[in-house]
């Protein structure tokens, strides 16, 4: 087949939740890789700040690529294009900073995403989940969505007592505080960390060598 | 001879809708692919949601390569370029994505693209396929322009309803949800998908560098 | 000599006919070839709609190349540069195509561009010739200029019965639909196409090669 | 484990001082360190003036690395990310040059910040600390957020005694003139100069056309 | 000496001459040659319609280097730096043209320009001269600061006879229609043209080559 | 020690001389030197003029390098970053040219700048000073900062008639008309020229092989 079905865990795909002016909306968060050299393409109609927040989720998933079981070689072998659609909406905010790290850990590792959590979160360069504005309209849209358990920033949690029962009772709201608890709930398994040392680095420069020249061809 | 003579169904060009202020009008995108480095230019006088819809139209292509039957370095051998005629109109939103995945898998892939269907619907990275403004308007555009076969997004199917029976009579319209039913309809024939494993992938490199060099003439 | 005669039918100097506010004008379009790596350069006060024609044109040549006679590895070891005179003012829209596509092609293939001959119409990527604006005022220019003879775009014959007697008395006016005509009638010979295959592509590799190190010195 | 427990004195992460409309906050100053090619980024909706600060921060710690006990090769061999949450707020001004400086050489030594030491102070090429605005804000927004000590510019101290006492008590300030002295209170350890000849920076050369070709696998 | 006298005719020192709101004005064009890899940096503020005219200037020396003595590997081997005073005034417009290519022919063949001769005029690729404005004004430019000669486009010897006879006696007028007169009037010498085939081309990359790895050196 | 102290006379720190809305000022300019591949980077909020007059400062020094001392391959094997604290003001002008271009010589032949002499002046290509604005508010600025000494255009000495006798009495005023007599009063001694033949540059271009290679180590 030359097309693509869809299965219900996907890798890749992460639902975030964003809040515009007429309310809460899901945000779906598409992430790609492609064999390339390293190149990281955004789109979607996204503003500086947005923008910015895939650069930071970037560079914390490379500042601890070996934690979550990827090779650092990876990076450079591949290009990674992030995109949210729909097109025709401008999108900003650092709010989605927790699902654009959750997109590119999942397309690094092959490891799918739940498809009915949800997340909102500023992250930080240490993998710290900062709070958002927005709450009760973000989880409205997520309990419309059909989400049944949306990951919220830990410093949101004194927020929660204003927020409607039929909310809190139609979904499991779980408040974290860093990156790792959102890729415990988030992702269908646990990222298994590996070891990493200048042995392997060597290897893996020599496989890039040999993949360049055509070596195992050649001989 | 050095002019070329169009055929009916032709490789890389594709037949959008697009609606404007002033109705729906067909759009013309036209990809050529060159001996190259692997850059992509589009031109047209696109705005930026346009830009980015091409920019992801090309990812999804690239990421999804074996399936549609292109060898992966082919990208980095060829250039390519995206042209929406006519330069003195500006053209945005994302609603050609599926239009510039047609067109770059005909370039890719040398099959032509059917001359009597036209398309609309925005594309996301995985090939699903979403909801457009302006069905009625585009199918009228259509319908004017001697189109047979309309591809529109499954999403809406809902609006067909207060589609005029005119239009619906005088059309084929089907709707669509991901990228490969819309390549069945459109491309003269199936892409097939091709194996790709790492001892072509060094073959190829292999001939790279040869072609480079001049080995097979040295020699 | 330092300086240079200009002959009556030059390389790379081709008249395109603009229409401004204050009506229609003779354009020059000149082109220059020079040693280099595939850079582009095109100025002359031109806005993005005409500096996009450039880039289409140039699309258009490269992808046909072998079918103008024109050995591929050209368009690596050249510049190109194309400028529009006169400096102060500001030029836009797509109207020059064809008389870009005439100048590429006769820098990179060495033939002369007829002088007495003009032409309008906007360039696709696969070489049809789309409609202009401006008719009337074009031709009132091209005989004004001393021109003989005006290729128009074919769907721009339906409005030559509103063109005035003298002016089509004056001036030849030819109706084309493809690039190939064009050129047929602008340039000085016709193009011979070449043949161009793996071999000669790993000979013109090797020779680069042997310029670059000076191989056929050291030996 | 893939996520990461937070230690009381961290690399990279830097308590500066802000000083908007609203009074005076803390803003944290977040650097990492990555495998790369020398690429630096900055990130947090940062306009400007804080941008060249960053830039200035760089240079002055790269023509210093020695005395920091920075391997100069290192430069080359990493990408730095600096980013200052929270993203929604724009940030601008030369007056967090300090902690930036602070921030860079903590990544690279791997030596900890002290958790409740903030600073404030524009950083020259050379190491001088120039004096800043909204001192007395500053100083608030420390005592609220907890910290103990605050390093600001000497040329400030002439503006101590018109600082409420209550601040005074509550906080350690200590004027500073260099950059020297910054470090000095802020590292919880302070960097050791290395000695840099010749040989070592061909031994640093070799090690990484060796890594760079996986010699040290491939003999 | 590090300093520098100037001597009566420089190389690369080329007197323009401005037109603006408040009269004509001398521009003296500056030009350098360096070591380089074929940068070209041009400063003065000058708008775009002169950075372009001097992009014009470079390519129509380039494309007739050996006309001009000069050996095509010169550009590739130095980095060009075109500079006009006075920062202060922006500086706009095509007519330094003439004076662009003086700069750029005199740096290049090391032949010094006369201090006496001023310019203007627009220049295209073809090396054809152009007319322009102001020719009153910038004579009496011209005349006030001491100039002897003065080189006007062929297609303004049509105002002189508007030309108040005080201008006439005191300078000699000298239209041009062609680059190549231009520097017969301006250069204290007539350049060379020189031989350039495809042996001296293999020379020339072969002693680059050596240069560059020192060849001469190691043996 | 990882600090350092400021000695008097210091290296690439030099004083220019501002003019604002709000009188004469002080503007010192910072310049370091950093093992790179050339790269120049300036910042300090400067606006377009002042950054073009920092670039043309660069291709003056280049281009006059081996009268200075400086070897040519010194360019290639660094990056230098020109800052001008204080960053929260924006700076613009061609005034402070002749202080970019002591900066320029002091950092790279390691010479300090005498710390009691301020200067302003425009700079050209060819090591021209060109008049400047505000001499009283500079020499104002010079006197209450300290100055003793003060380098001004030649063409400014027109103006010191008018200078109140208080100025001309605290400071030596010295007109300048070229670079070279700057250099001579500004940096604690002259710099010497070298030669600089092929040879030593083949011999440089050696070593930089070696070095990259890691070849004194390797044998
Ligand atoms: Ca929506
Ligand atoms: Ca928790
Ligand atoms: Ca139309
Ligand atoms: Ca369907
Ligand atoms: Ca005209
Ligand atoms: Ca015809
Ligand atoms: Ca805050
Ligand atoms: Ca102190
Ligand atoms: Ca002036
Ligand atoms: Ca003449
Ligand atoms: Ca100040
Ligand atoms: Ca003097």
């Amino acid at each position: 087949r030359f097309g693509e079905v869809e299965h219900d865990d996907l890798v890749g795909v992460v639902t975030g939740l964003a809040w515009t002016e007429v309310g809460g909306e899901l945000l779906t968060i598409e992430g790609v890789m492609m064999p390339g050299k390293g190149k990281m393409t955004v789109t979607g109609n996204l503003r500086d700040v947005m923008k910015e927040s895939i650069s930071a989720a970037a560079s914390y998933v490379r500042s601890r690529a070996v934690d979550f079981g990827i090779q650092p070689p990876l990076f450079d072998r591949n290009d990674i294009h992030v995109h949210v659609p729909e097109g025709a909406t401008p999108k900003d905010g650092p709010s989605a900073g927790v699902a654009m790290v959750t997109a590119i850990v999942s397309v690094m590792t092959g490891i799918p995403v739940r498809k009915d959590v949800a997340m909102t979160g500023e992250i930080t360069l240490r993998g710290r989940v900062l709070p958002i504005g927005g709450l009760k309209e973000k989880l409205l849209a997520a309990l419309r969505g059909g989400i049944k358990t949306v990951l919220i920033p830990e410093e949101n949690a004194k927020d929660l007592p204003e927020i409607p029962d039929k909310l809190k009772n139609g979904l499991e709201i779980i408040p974290v505080s860093r990156m790792g608890e959102v890729l415990e709930h988030a992702l269908v398994r646990k990222p298994e960390p590996i070891e990493w040392n200048a042995e392997m680095q060597a290897e893996a420069a020599l496989a890039d060598k040999r993949a360049e020249a055509g070596a195992s061809v050649a001989h």
